[in-house]
Protein backbone atom coordinates (compact mmCIF):
# COMPACT_ATOMS: atom_id res chain seq x y z
CA UNK A 1 0.00 0.00 0.00
CA UNK A 2 1.12 3.56 -0.70
CA UNK A 3 1.00 5.47 2.55
CA UNK A 4 2.96 8.15 1.27
CA UNK A 5 -0.07 10.92 -0.54
CA UNK A 6 -1.41 11.42 2.39
CA UNK A 7 0.92 11.68 5.21
CA UNK A 8 0.87 8.18 6.27
CA UNK A 9 -3.17 7.45 5.71
CA UNK A 10 -5.07 6.13 3.06
CA UNK A 11 -8.83 6.58 3.17
CA UNK A 12 -10.85 3.02 4.18
CA UNK A 13 -14.63 2.90 3.26
CA UNK A 14 -16.45 0.52 4.88
CA UNK A 15 -19.17 -1.08 3.25
CA UNK A 16 -21.66 -3.46 4.20
CA UNK A 17 -20.74 -6.96 3.11
CA UNK A 18 -24.55 -8.27 2.55
CA UNK A 19 -26.26 -5.27 2.23
CA UNK A 20 -23.71 -3.15 0.21
CA UNK A 21 -24.74 0.05 1.71
CA UNK A 22 -21.70 2.34 1.98
CA UNK A 23 -21.48 2.98 6.25
CA UNK A 24 -18.54 5.33 6.65
CA UNK A 25 -15.17 6.57 5.41
CA UNK A 26 -11.70 6.46 7.76
CA UNK A 27 -8.52 6.33 7.80
CA UNK A 28 -6.06 4.46 7.97
CA UNK A 29 -1.74 4.44 8.75
CA UNK A 30 0.11 0.90 8.76
CA UNK A 31 -0.30 -0.04 11.95
CA UNK A 32 -4.34 0.51 11.72
CA UNK A 33 -4.40 -1.92 8.71
CA UNK A 34 -1.80 -4.29 10.12
CA UNK A 35 -3.77 -4.16 13.32
CA UNK A 36 -7.29 -4.88 10.84
CA UNK A 37 -5.52 -7.17 9.25
CA UNK A 38 -4.53 -9.26 12.40
CA UNK A 39 -7.76 -8.89 14.64
CA UNK A 40 -9.90 -9.08 11.70
CA UNK A 41 -11.75 -5.93 13.16
CA UNK A 42 -12.15 -2.64 11.47
CA UNK A 43 -9.54 -0.38 13.32
CA UNK A 44 -8.45 3.47 12.10
CA UNK A 45 -6.02 5.82 13.13
CA UNK A 46 -8.35 8.92 14.37
CA UNK A 47 -7.13 12.27 13.25
CA UNK A 48 -8.47 14.29 16.60
CA UNK A 49 -6.85 11.79 18.87
CA UNK A 50 -3.51 11.03 17.12
CA UNK A 51 -3.99 7.41 18.30
CA UNK A 52 -5.41 4.35 16.74
CA UNK A 53 -9.23 3.17 17.35
CA UNK A 54 -10.96 0.30 17.01
CA UNK A 55 -14.92 0.80 15.82
CA UNK A 56 -17.07 -0.52 18.23
CA UNK A 57 -14.76 -0.39 21.16
CA UNK A 58 -16.76 1.21 23.52
CA UNK A 59 -20.15 0.79 21.63
CA UNK A 60 -19.65 -2.90 21.38
CA UNK A 61 -20.71 -1.82 17.35
CA UNK A 62 -17.59 -3.48 16.59
CA UNK A 63 -16.99 -4.10 12.19
CA UNK A 64 -16.20 -7.78 11.48
CA UNK A 65 -14.14 -7.67 8.75
CA UNK A 66 -15.04 -9.91 5.37
CA UNK A 67 -12.85 -8.61 3.02
CA UNK A 68 -10.49 -5.96 2.38
CA UNK A 69 -10.03 -4.69 -1.46
CA UNK A 70 -7.38 -2.23 -2.37
CA UNK A 71 -7.49 -0.07 -5.83
CA UNK A 72 -6.13 0.37 -8.65
CA UNK A 73 -3.21 2.87 -7.40
CA UNK A 74 -2.59 1.21 -4.33
CA UNK A 75 -3.65 4.00 -2.08
CA UNK A 76 -7.31 3.14 -0.90
CA UNK A 77 -8.80 0.41 0.80
CA UNK A 78 -12.47 -0.96 1.08
CA UNK A 79 -13.65 -3.19 3.68
CA UNK A 80 -16.52 -5.67 3.00
CA UNK A 81 -17.87 -5.59 6.53
CA UNK A 82 -20.12 -7.55 9.16
CA UNK A 83 -21.87 -5.54 11.70
CA UNK A 84 -21.94 -6.22 15.16
CA UNK A 85 -23.68 -5.07 18.19
CA UNK A 86 -26.88 -3.28 17.26
CA UNK A 87 -25.67 -2.83 14.03
CA UNK A 88 -25.90 1.09 14.05
CA UNK A 89 -22.39 2.59 12.84
CA UNK A 90 -22.78 6.27 13.08
CA UNK A 91 -22.24 7.52 16.79
CA UNK A 92 -25.15 9.62 15.92
CA UNK A 93 -26.59 6.05 16.42
CA UNK A 94 -27.98 5.93 12.08
CA UNK A 95 -27.07 3.09 10.66
CA UNK A 96 -24.69 4.86 8.27
CA UNK A 97 -23.18 7.98 8.98
CA UNK A 98 -24.16 9.14 5.06
CA UNK A 99 -27.90 10.08 6.02
CA UNK A 100 -28.12 13.15 4.71
CA UNK A 101 -28.29 14.32 1.25
CA UNK A 102 -26.82 17.50 -0.18
CA UNK A 103 -29.65 19.30 -2.04
CA UNK A 104 -29.87 22.44 -4.70
CA UNK A 105 -26.62 23.42 -6.16
CA UNK A 106 -24.83 25.48 -3.63
CA UNK A 107 -22.41 24.06 -1.19
CA UNK B 1 -18.88 21.20 3.95
CA UNK B 2 -15.89 21.04 6.21
CA UNK B 3 -12.84 20.80 3.78
CA UNK B 4 -10.30 22.12 6.62
CA UNK B 5 -9.11 18.97 7.61
CA UNK B 6 -7.59 17.83 4.38
CA UNK B 7 -5.52 20.83 3.22
CA UNK B 8 -8.69 21.91 1.39
CA UNK B 9 -10.14 18.07 0.47
CA UNK B 10 -13.17 15.35 1.06
CA UNK B 11 -12.87 11.99 -0.22
CA UNK B 12 -15.31 11.30 -2.52
CA UNK B 13 -16.50 8.07 -2.23
CA UNK B 14 -18.11 6.79 -6.25
CA UNK B 15 -20.50 4.05 -5.38
CA UNK B 16 -22.97 2.78 -8.66
CA UNK B 17 -26.50 3.69 -7.87
CA UNK B 18 -27.85 0.76 -9.39
CA UNK B 19 -25.75 -2.35 -8.51
CA UNK B 20 -24.17 -0.34 -5.19
CA UNK B 21 -20.77 -1.46 -6.20
CA UNK B 22 -18.04 0.91 -4.98
CA UNK B 23 -16.18 2.18 -8.08
CA UNK B 24 -13.54 4.39 -6.90
CA UNK B 25 -12.45 7.13 -4.28
CA UNK B 26 -11.77 10.72 -5.39
CA UNK B 27 -10.57 13.74 -3.58
CA UNK B 28 -12.76 17.06 -3.84
CA UNK B 29 -12.16 20.29 -2.93
CA UNK B 30 -14.88 23.24 -2.60
CA UNK B 31 -14.52 24.04 -6.47
CA UNK B 32 -14.89 20.53 -7.53
CA UNK B 33 -17.93 19.62 -5.40
CA UNK B 34 -19.79 23.13 -7.01
CA UNK B 35 -18.76 22.43 -10.32
CA UNK B 36 -20.12 18.66 -9.64
CA UNK B 37 -23.69 19.54 -8.57
CA UNK B 38 -23.72 22.34 -11.22
CA UNK B 39 -22.85 19.70 -14.00
CA UNK B 40 -23.81 16.91 -12.77
CA UNK B 41 -21.14 14.74 -13.74
CA UNK B 42 -18.61 13.79 -10.99
CA UNK B 43 -15.45 15.93 -10.72
CA UNK B 44 -12.72 15.56 -8.45
CA UNK B 45 -9.47 17.55 -7.88
CA UNK B 46 -6.27 15.74 -8.89
CA UNK B 47 -3.33 16.16 -6.60
CA UNK B 48 -0.87 15.10 -8.88
CA UNK B 49 -1.66 17.54 -11.90
CA UNK B 50 -3.27 20.01 -9.43
CA UNK B 51 -6.42 21.02 -11.16
CA UNK B 52 -9.73 19.85 -11.43
CA UNK B 53 -10.61 16.89 -13.52
CA UNK B 54 -14.43 15.60 -14.72
CA UNK B 55 -14.13 11.70 -14.55
CA UNK B 56 -14.50 10.06 -18.37
CA UNK B 57 -13.61 13.38 -20.23
CA UNK B 58 -11.02 11.46 -22.26
CA UNK B 59 -12.63 8.16 -21.91
CA UNK B 60 -16.27 9.08 -22.62
CA UNK B 61 -16.56 7.15 -19.24
CA UNK B 62 -18.39 10.09 -17.53
CA UNK B 63 -20.26 9.52 -14.17
CA UNK B 64 -23.55 11.42 -13.71
CA UNK B 65 -24.21 11.67 -10.47
CA UNK B 66 -27.88 10.81 -8.71
CA UNK B 67 -27.54 11.49 -5.38
CA UNK B 68 -25.04 13.19 -3.31
CA UNK B 69 -24.65 12.27 0.54
CA UNK B 70 -22.50 13.85 3.19
CA UNK B 71 -21.67 11.78 6.93
CA UNK B 72 -22.29 13.09 9.94
CA UNK B 73 -18.76 14.62 10.24
CA UNK B 74 -19.64 16.91 6.82
CA UNK B 75 -15.94 15.83 6.00
CA UNK B 76 -17.01 12.96 3.43
CA UNK B 77 -19.48 12.68 0.45
CA UNK B 78 -20.79 9.58 -1.14
CA UNK B 79 -21.52 10.01 -5.21
CA UNK B 80 -24.22 7.60 -6.28
CA UNK B 81 -24.01 7.40 -9.55
CA UNK B 82 -24.94 6.16 -13.07
CA UNK B 83 -22.16 5.03 -15.19
CA UNK B 84 -22.10 6.42 -19.02
CA UNK B 85 -20.04 5.38 -21.90
CA UNK B 86 -19.06 1.47 -21.43
CA UNK B 87 -19.47 1.84 -17.96
CA UNK B 88 -15.50 0.85 -17.24
CA UNK B 89 -14.51 2.71 -14.45
CA UNK B 90 -10.77 2.17 -13.48
CA UNK B 91 -8.36 3.43 -15.75
CA UNK B 92 -7.47 -0.23 -15.95
CA UNK B 93 -10.60 -0.85 -18.28
CA UNK B 94 -11.91 -2.65 -15.07
CA UNK B 95 -15.80 -1.92 -13.98
CA UNK B 96 -14.49 -0.62 -10.42
CA UNK B 97 -10.82 0.41 -8.98
CA UNK B 98 -11.30 -2.32 -6.22
CA UNK B 99 -10.40 -5.90 -8.11
CA UNK B 100 -7.63 -6.61 -5.88
CA UNK B 101 -8.13 -8.71 -2.55
CA UNK B 102 -5.43 -8.33 -0.22
CA UNK B 103 -4.69 -11.16 1.52
CA UNK B 104 -3.40 -13.34 4.16
CA UNK B 105 -2.30 -11.10 7.34
CA UNK B 106 1.03 -9.34 6.22
CA UNK B 107 0.78 -5.78 4.75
Amino acid sequence: MDFSKLNGLIPAVVQDAHTHEVLMVGFMNEEALAHTRRTGLATFFSRTRNSLWTKGETSGNRLEVQRILTDCDDDTVLLQVTRLGDGNVCHTGARSCFFTELEGEST
